[in-house]
C-alpha cells in the first residue's frame, strides 16, 4: 500500500439500509479496509478489494490502533459503528488512540454521522424525546457504577427525558434492575418508558409501558430504553413529550 | 383528493443532501403535499404534483393541524424538519395537535428520523459527545426561563456533556449571555465549547474554544453549541470526551 491513507469513522444507522446516509454509502464503496465489531462488519456486503477486519466486543482501542496503522501505511480505512459513531461508539475510541500516537495526528480523518438508536426508537414511538433529554450509557465496563447513579439522579432532578444505551448484557445482568429500582424511588409509577429492540431490523420489537410495569428482563444488548419526563404522555398508540415541558 | 391519506414527519438532516436518508428521499418523492418552515421547504426541489405549504417560524401547531386536515382528505403529506423531527422539531407539535383532534387518531402517521444538528456538529469536531450527554433547547418561547436554568444546573451536576439548540435569535438576544454567565459560575474556565454553525452547508463554520473565551455573539439561530464535560479535551485539531468519564 502507498499514497495518502485515510480513516473514516462511519455510522451505519440502526439496521435498515434505508436509514444509511449516501455519504456513508460512498465511503463504504471506496474503502480498502473495513474495521469493526463482528455484527457491524457483517452488515456491509463484501466486494473484491475490500479487506474485512472484524473483531469482538470490548477491543475498541485495539481496533482504533489497527485503523491508525493501516491508514498510516496508505489504506482507505472505514471504521463502522452501528447508529452514530459519536454516541457510545468508535469515534471516542479513535481519538483516544490518536492521543497516544502523536505520529498519526496528521492523518486524514473524518467522522460521518448516522441515525443513532435513540432517535430511531423515538421516531417509532412518536416523540418521547420531544423536549430536553439525556443519553446515558448504562454499561459500567469503563466507568464506576457510582457515576451512573449520579447521572440518573441529575437527569431526574432536571426532569429530562432519558435514553439508556447498553442497558443490560449477559456479562452485566444486574445493573439495569438497580437502575429501575432507583428510578422507582425518584419518579412516579406512571412514568412512561419505551423498550425499543433492534429498531428497523426484522427483529424489531417496541413496548410502551409504565415504570411500575417495567422489568429488567425486558431489555438486552439490542435494546434502547427511553424514559419520558414528568409530562410525557400517550396519544392513541403514540408517546410524546410536549414542547413546553 | 380521495383514498387513504397519510402523514410522514421527516428529518432532512443538517443541510447536505449526502446526509439525507434514502427513506426520507422516497417519502419526498411520493408526497402530494409538503409542509414546513419556509427555509426547510425550500430545500426540497419542486416537482409537478407536489403542493408546497411553507409557513413562518412559531406556527408549528397551525402547521400540524393543516397536515392532519390534508391527510384526512386523502393527501400524502410530508412535514419536513431540519435535522431530526423528534429533536426540538415538528414531531412533538404533530402529536400535540393529534391529542386535540381524536377524530384523526386513526390516520396513517410515520416519523422518519434524520441526522440531528448536534450529531453532525459533533462529527465535525471529533467526539465531544462521546460519553453521556444532554440536549437542551435554550429557547424560552414555550417554557419558563427558570426551567432552562434548572436543567443547566442539573446537567453540570451530573457532569454531562451538553448540546444547546436555538441558543440565540434576534427576538431572544439576551438569554445565551445568561447561560454563559451561569456556566462560568459552575464550570472551570478551561471547559471546552464547540460553536458549530450551519454544518454541512456552504456557510459551515466551526469554532473550538474555552468557556473563558466564549461570547454570546458567537451564536445565532443557525448555531448549535456543544459543551464538553470536565474530561473533554483536545487532540490536535479534534475535541473528544473519553468513554470512561
Amino acid at each position: 500500500m502507498s499514497g495518502a491513507g485515510q480513516i473514516v469513522v462511519a455510522g451505519l444507522g440502526p439496521g435498515d439500509e434505508a436509514m444509511l446516509t449516501p455519504e456513508v454509502r460512498a465511503a463504504l464503496d471506496t474503502a480498502t479496509d473495513l474495521i469493526g465489531y463482528i455484527p457491524y462488519v457483517r452488515r456491509v456486503p463484501p466486494r473484491p478489494g475490500l479487506r474485512l477486519h472484524a473483531s469482538d466486543n470490548r477491543v475498541e482501542l485495539d481496533r482504533a490502533r489497527h485503523a491508525l496503522a493501516l491508514a498510516a501505511a496508505g489504506a482507505r480505512v472505514v471504521i463502522v459503528s452501528s447508529g452514530d459513531p459519536g454516541v457510545f461508539a468508535m469515534a471516542s475510541a479513535l481519538f483516544e488512540a490518536l492521543e497516544a500516537a502523536p505520529e498519526h495526528q496528521g492523518l486524514d480523518i473524518r467522522v460521518l454521522p448516522g441515525i443513532t438508536a435513540m432517535l430511531a426508537a423515538a421516531a417509532r414511538a412518536g416523540a418521547p424525546l420531544g423536549h430536553d433529554f439525556c443519553a446515558i450509557n448504562l454499561s459500567d465496563n469503563l466507568k464506576p457504577w457510582s457515576l451512573i447513579e449520579t447521572r440518573l439522579r441529575a437527569a431526574v432532578a432536571g426532569d429530562f427525558a432519558m435514553a439508556f444505551y447498553n442497558p443490560r448484557s449477559a456479562s452485566r445482568p444486574e445493573g439495569f434492575g438497580r437502575v429501575l429500582d432507583l428510578l422507582r424511588t425518584l419518579c412516579e409509577p406512571t412514568r412512561l418508558l419505551v423498550f425499543a429492540r433492534a429498531v428497523s431490523t426484522p427483529d424489531e420489537h417496541l413496548q410502551v409501558l409504565t415504570l411500575a410495569e417495567a422489568r429488567p428482563e425486558m431489555a438486552d444488548m439490542r435494546t434502547v430504553v427511553l424514559v419520558g419526563n414528568a409530562a410525557t404522555r400517550r396519544v392513541g398508540r403514540w408517546v410524546y413529550t410536549p414542547r413546553s415541558a
